[in-house]
């Protein structure tokens, strides 16, 4: 049952299948709960506020990253995971369909987990569950955890999300989680600045439905001449694989490399931020720079995965 | 160990190896544990009976249906799993035997649940470990605890075993799993209907060894003439694989699939069960009858198999 | 950050990386908290020293074996488990860098285990990780665990490690396994000698090292000359690929089997070891003496483990 309609309802049994279900006030409280999640983490590592809940962990792509995150977040709040890993396309072939499956899975646990590669999976399970799905991640379609720990990200580390201005680069044509993101930050009063080569631009839809918003919006090939205002720099991968013409991609992927000389440009209070894994688009000798948040970016996912296991199960 | 000299003795320390090892006072009071199992799920969620104690999950080939509902069984008793599908036949190209690796394993847990292509290889298994052996399926040999949850949720749907007439439908001959039902019921005042394509028939050798019990047992090719009587109406799936003819196929599988107007002309008590996974058989509009007692099924499971882990770990 | 320099340094947050890093009073160290964890495991069978502690199982090749031990240990001290075994190649298909991979995973684990097929990789690792990295093999390196529970076994079924003699039997030449015990016994007082086919002997390297300790070694090709003075019989498994003439092979192969007629030519307080698994190198038969100490070993494992993890986390 996704949100909405109702804002003073309880978040116990409700799903989480897209970004597009939460309002400014959702946020806030998720943040909220993720924040007191940190807090007790840091304090005392681990406790017991799940204690005899049951994580279905359902992943019929592999994506260790994702799965680890959710199995900590289970286990950091005293709880059990059934991991599903095996299945790939294993149920598939002998035929079962998703609502069988979930409707299965959710005779053994509390909440179940969905990773698909089809866009929609995550609704088709909601729909027959009876038990809270999480969507992680359906195909091209979304990932909303991803997008509320980016979000979470800059509040944590930023202290606001408000008035800043977020500059994304790389790959925003293909990239789910840059759309995403894009979409939460248009609830903020925010700058959006998009760099990219011509042919990774933002699409065209994602584009219009932010400007309905009122938020300001503006497309680059280059960072240069937006590096300075930049409070958040926002970089995804630029694949060699997605140009026609390997000469193209030669030309321009070292425009979008972070160097410490670009870091040695940027404001002292900018946050670096990338979704992982990077495989170059960040040179190494980042990371020892204060500003690069990607691996902190990592452990505010846990928060978030915390919060959000919590509020579904009744216990936030 | 298994069952049997003496009726006495503790179910502690011992394997469940087949359907064979029990008479009806043991199954009676396999479902009394199991019903108490279904009463603190459903009151509590999760209690700490088997805390401490750790479950290794031994799965020789996949099988994300039985090795998740024994994970959850484990972890609903508040105790731990030590996940092994890694395995597959990784183990024996190493050459290693079956003996070795469950006298590796039981230096770590408390149990074995196994999971192996070969019929008899729970036997073997249990011939050396001196922790408890539960078999999860071994080949086209037995899966004793299906067999249990099966039984089990006919007694708790309608309240009794005695005085029933169950029809089993579909594929009668490849399926293990109305096999072992069929021995079990007839340890119980039932009547058996056997309804199949003729080239998918109950083996005869099962059928004479029932008979022994003096079982009655009557053979049809179609559904229509017991559908009236019955009380429990038990599908499996027509593979077509099984036919050389596929002109054959098609000419019987609609008789075996259960369609609402099916369930229109059945008892208004029947129940509906099916092992799980269906392709097909039975119609998903059907899902919504309070007859279709499938997914029940599968909860069933997870009781039975809380039960038995309790009860070899001196815990029940 | 490797042991050494500071004795009386808290073993809190360090690496296992390689036997190099321990003296005798490490070891002595190590012995008496893994005595600790057996004594509590056969009183109590597990306790929650590491309640609240997550171990990430960071496996980038299959080993089912020791990833089971770890995940036991772990669980026995009441410590949760993120397994990951879906990573073989494939985050490296994905070009993330294994320091990448692991600043993830200390975001959500207190402590990683990581099994790699290259050498080097743990220690790579560990430069990278705030979190205590353990060694659990990385390719023809060093596989750290397995050494200290081989001298543990020693110390347990003997009650002493010096004074004694070491027979060292099979193929001496490619097995980590037998590098890693004689480097960790020549810091005792013992006696050394290599049985093994001459193309498969102890590598010179390893001869020389060890001489520099003043421990006395000596070779020989058949086990007969050694065997009545042989107080631990170290069995490895000699692999018929390593011969490029397949009757040579077949020439050696029977003198390097422990049967049971060997074992009556033997000290009645011989123990008699194996890493494990075993194929063919030492009979079933054997398995019935009580000197065969290859099954206890796994079990001195895990006290090995439970121990290393409890003192890396704190909490010995």
């Amino acid at each position: 049952m996704p949100f909405g309609e109702n804002k003073n309802a309880s978040w116990y049994g409700k799903d989480i299948l897209s970004v597009k279900q939460f309002d400014r006030s959702d946020l806030e409280y998720i943040f909220g709960v993720a924040h007191e999640m940190a807090e007790m983490v840091r304090r005392i590592g681990t406790f017991d506020l799940l204690k005899g809940k049951i994580l279905a962990n359902l992943f019929y792509e592999p994506s260790t990253r994702t799965s680890a995150s959710f199995t900590a977040a289970m286990e950091r709040l005293g709880g059990s995971v059934i991991p599903i890993n095996e299945v790939r396309y294993s149920s598939v072939a002998k035929g079962e369909s998703l609502p069988d499956t979930v409707r299965t899975l959710e005779a053994y646990a509390d909440v179940i987990v969905l990773r698909h590669p089809e866009v929609g999976a995550a609704a088709l399970a909601a729909k027959y569950a009876r038990k809270p799905i999480i969507n992680a991640g359906d195909g091209v379609g979304e990932h909303p955890t991803q997008a509320l720990l980016d979000l979470f990200t800059i509040q944590e580390e930023l202290g606001r999300v408000d008035h800043i201005t977020v500059t994304m680069l790389g790959d925003l044509k293909y990239g789910r989680t840059v759309h995403s993101l894009a979409r939460l930050l248009s609830l903020y009063n925010v700058k959006l600045n998009y760099v990219s080569p011509d042919i990774l631009r933002m699409p065209r839809e994602i584009i219009t439905e932010i400007q309905a918003t009122g938020t300001p919006q503006f497309e680059y090939t280059s960072l240069e001449p937006v590096l300075a205002e930049t409070d958040v720099l926002y970089v995804t991968r630029v694949q060699k694989e997605r140009f026609e013409d390997p000469e193209q991609y030669e030309s321009v992927k070292d425009a979008y490399v972070i160097t410490p000389e670009i870091m040695q440009a940027a404001k002292k209070t900018m946050i670096l931020m990338h979704p992982l894994p990077r495989v170059g688009e960040i040179a190494m000798e980042v990371d020892q720079d204060p500003r690069a948040a990607y691996f902190r970016q990592v452990e505010y996912g846990l928060y978030v995965r915390m919060a959000l296991l919590a509020m579904v199960l009744g216990k936030a």
